[in-house]
């Protein structure tokens, strides 16, 4: 019986509690894993992460905590998880190595800072938020990143602490798929997205002081190479925050979200052209990108606390805690 | 008296001819150039330059080329160039090297690519047009665009081309403030940022199928470090076109850029908020930035034709072809 309770409420968990003065809302990747695909095993493995984030959150929330803070803790407990591609979980480039970006915006300010293609910082969150609050700059890359860093007193890692057997495979088999079809038809497969690319983390807050701040960490696409860059790092694209529209924080193919800059197109929707945050989302994510055959989705926060988690492949891996007090997590639609 | 004449007519010249079906406009970058600095001399160098490549573009458009074939053409007319902080002009960073970004757009189809941290690619901005029109990418960074770039036929240049006497004394004088001025006050300075920082190029067009294009190049900022990124490489923020709304390309304090996600929020204000280029140029560049004490300018061609050059320091080397066939080119206010 205790065990049923634990299955029912707490893997997902929903539940409605007092009404609150803020509000959080994580991700950690659109997708296409299907329910047959996910055992009962590994779907609490997730919902008990996602919980465990979202916890992380509400305890500085409920504090009078920043929502910076907020959206930092949460984001730094999916990138020590492997279960993401963030952090610890990132997927392996074509050289065979992690090469993680993030980013981290806060809307009271429009303070912003990211970093992109850092190797050996443990949480790239971190490091995003040491480049927005003690440099001048917002994008940090590379070694001088990594060099910016350590001079923050962040925790370095040795390279090899993001090696994890899952990612490892994965890449092996996006070698192999790369050598058996030089055509690349691979890239036209979902299922290739879903086993190479998708697992982007991210986090929006509204603290009690009604400050929105969001933040997206990720590792990438597995196999990419030239430097790539994709949408996580890059302020307006994969993340942003305003107090006075909102705050967002995106997963999916990033090429299509830097092109459209998805999350500030959003925000512009909700300021300018009188639509709700829902109906803002729902055009950008369901018709813009989708007539774009772009996969993805994205999290947020309006400056009245209401909370959209839209997203157009089958799966967003997502939890949230509304102003109502309702707190959940899930994975399918 | 034909002394007389050049003078006036053709640094600067401006002149209406026939009604033109396209529109071009170019920038140089905003600063803070004192007329009395700048000799006549000087003056008819920058002049000449501008009128060059608004000439290179002109020639396409009328042509019936594409925006994106102008935009290209233009901006490497000031790449090759050692008067603009881009391509051959570039400032040098701490290390004493040259590290370009580049960024292009078309309106028509979203499509975008750009490049960041190269060292050894004659024209960055052919390298953002290869990332755009070959790669499924939008932004490659450092040894692996240049590794792209290469691979696409693009002239290849010792990183020694890119030296040049100006910008060497810059740096000089850059390292002597940064070691007599450890507080960093310097920053603070104008002076500092017209030294350092500012000559980014860009240039929008609106070709005769009504398509826009937009693209943008820079050096980035003299000693800068940490390898860090400014707005010009980032889509949205230094760069974007869209042909329901505008084209824009930035230069100035980039960090200030990107938080506001300049570019893309005067093409949101265009398209949700009824406001004229106009209107929506003016109040991000002398309102927003001003408010914020972030010093620049951009240049935008709305789908209709209309031109505008907006800055809100002393100075913005520009130069305009307009839908009505009025020409020119300018420096001060």
């Amino acid at each position: 019986m205790t065990i049923l309770f634990v299955a029912i409420f707490t893997f997902p968990f929903f539940s409605i509690t007092a009404q609150n003065n803020f509000a959080l809302v994580i991700h950690a990747g659109a997708g296409h894993v299907s329910e047959e695909n996910l055992t009962d095993s590994m779907q609490q493995q997730y919902h008990a992460t996602l919980a465990l984030a979202l916890k992380t959150g509400e305890d500085i929330l409920m504090n009078n905590g920043t929502s910076i803070d907020a959206v930092e803790a949460s984001i730094k407990i999916l990138e020590d998880s492997p279960l993401f591609n963030a952090g610890k979980g990132a997927v392996f480039n074509l050289e065979g190595k992690n090469e993680l970006d993030a980013s981290i915006m806060c809307g009271r300010t429009l303070n912003a800072g990211a970093v992109a293609g850092i190797t050996n910082i443990k949480n790239p969150v971190s490091a995003a938020r040491k480049v927005m609050e003690n440099s001048p700059h917002v994008l940090l890359t590379g070694k001088g990143a990594e060099t910016f860093a350590y001079e923050q007193g962040l925790e370095i890692v040795d390279p090899g602490y993001f090696f994890d057997t899952k990612r490892w495979n994965q890449y092996r088999r996006f070698l192999k798929n790369r050598v058996e079809n030089p055509d690349r038809s691979y890239l036209d497969n979902n299922d290739h997205w879903q086993d190479y690319k998708l697992g982007t983390v991210g986090a929006v807050a509204l603290d009690q002081e009604g400050n929105i701040a969001a933040a997206t960490s990720t590792g990438g696409m597995t196999g990419k190479q030239y430097g790539r860059i994709g949408d996580s790092p890059i302020i307006g694209a994969g993340n942003f925050a305003d107090n006075t529209s909102c705050g967002v924080s995106a997963t999916g193919h990033g090429e299509f979200f830097i092109r459209n800059v998805v999350a500030h197109d959003i925000a512009a929707r909700v300021k300018y052209n009188d639509q709700t945050l829902e109906e803002s989302a729902e055009e950008v994510i369901n018709k813009i990108l989708v007539d774009q055959k772009a996969n993805g989705g994205i999290i947020a926060i309006d400056k009245d606390g209401n909370i959209v988690m839209k997203f157009n492949t089958p799966t967003m891996f997502r939890g949230f805690i509304t102003t109502d007090g309702e707190k959940g997590t899930a994975i399918f639609r």
